[in-house]
């Protein structure tokens, strides 16, 4: 039997095909989806000009997270909440959704070194709060740079933190993370340690700014993941 | 003309005796600094004890900051303020005071994976507040183990993220830095985004307690300090 896709819900923006050209080139089955199917399978198209046998289709949101174990969810603060909203009955129980959302203040004019204050304490409770009953919340990729993810000549070399209050969720996460050349995955915590690790994603492009590079994190003293 | 000593305010505590050491064995002079000053001599002594040539003395608080261009401080967050008010007439104009404080939820009882929320923003914008006029504060030492600095026989190999509004003052504390082997300054921004550098710390603590590591951070991409 095939491996089923993994969807990429909002796989159009930067982070969304960055993930998905670097899943497709280790070989793992993707589904970008978008709000309108035909953006969709547009990106599915270029991702298959960067990576020759890429397993990748488009389909719009909705569509595409029928039935996937694990959902990637990659769509910017201000989408999150109409996007679950527009998910509500897609979403079943027992699926886990991904959360990369960072509550940056340019999502709202103001500063991309800032952050925004969320009432639930961090994108990922909030986006816990909006899916339905039984749909697990885990938050991952805040700290790794969606040039470098789209870019297959970028040797990664970082961490990617994973916060969620499910063992088995972030397992199922870490796992597909490990399929990836170069990124790490390290559990984080709870998901209200999301907190702290989306205030990375502020300092990190403060850093890019200054110093014109890509920054990602790595932690040290850690010899393996150990999941 | 002998270089004049770093003092250590608080430097009694863990974070402060594993700076001293780490200092002293690079050859810079320290002054460590505690309310009494009998306690501030002890430490000093332990500090000898581990370094052989350290040159490093003791004295109360207000009495080793006089003059220094330079002055660290390692109180708990239930201790900063008190101690700055302690320091009020000892602080002059143009000295720099470097804020190590992380306002854990541990200090109050909470967990140690948690944050309190600081009015000001951060423990360091409360530092500021504190300090007489003219007084410039920078951020830093949040991510590195105080276990791991104490100890000389691990060899250091991770990035100090310093804060601040002021450039000349964060350069300074980087040329500290750098004198230590292993610790790489990284320039983190302004002051206010010391509330996210301050968030690693409750989320390294989780890492540590999760893995029985003492994890640090490194910031990747950035092939220099480039201060």
């Amino acid at each position: 039997m095939s491996e089923p896709p993994v969807p990429i819900v909002g796989g159009t923006g930067k982070l969304g095909y960055g993930l998905a050209v670097r899943l497709a080139a280790a070989g793992v089955p993707v589904r970008i989806g978008s709000r309108r199917a035909e953006s969709a399978t547009d990106a599915a198209e270029r991702v298959r000009d960067v990576v020759d046998d890429a397993d990748v289709d488009g389909a719009a949101n909705a569509e595409c997270v029928g039935g996937a174990p694990l959902v990637l969810m990659t769509v910017p603060f201000d989408a999150q909440a109409a996007t679950l909203k527009d998910l509500e009955e897609a979403l079943q129980p027992g699926q886990i959704v991904v959360d990369t959302t960072v509550p940056v203040a340019a999502t709202m004019g103001g500063k991309p070194t800032r952050m925004l204050g969320v009432p639930q304490g961090s994108a990922a409770e909030q986006a816990q709060e909006l899916v339905p009953d039984g749909v697990r919340v885990v938050s991952a990729f805040h700290t790794v740079s969606a040039d470098e993810l789209g870019d297959l000549e970028v040797e990664l070399d970082e961490d990617v933190l994973v916060c969620g209050d499910d063992r088995e969720a972030k397992q199922a996460l870490a796992a597909l993370v490990d399929r990836v050349p170069g990124l790490r995955p390290v559990n984080a915590g709870r998901l209200e340690s999301s907190r702290l690790v989306e205030g990375l994603t502020p300092l990190l492009i403060g850093i890019n700014i200054r110093h014109r590079v890509s920054a990602g994190v790595r932690i040290t003293g850690l010899s393996e993941s150990r999941w």
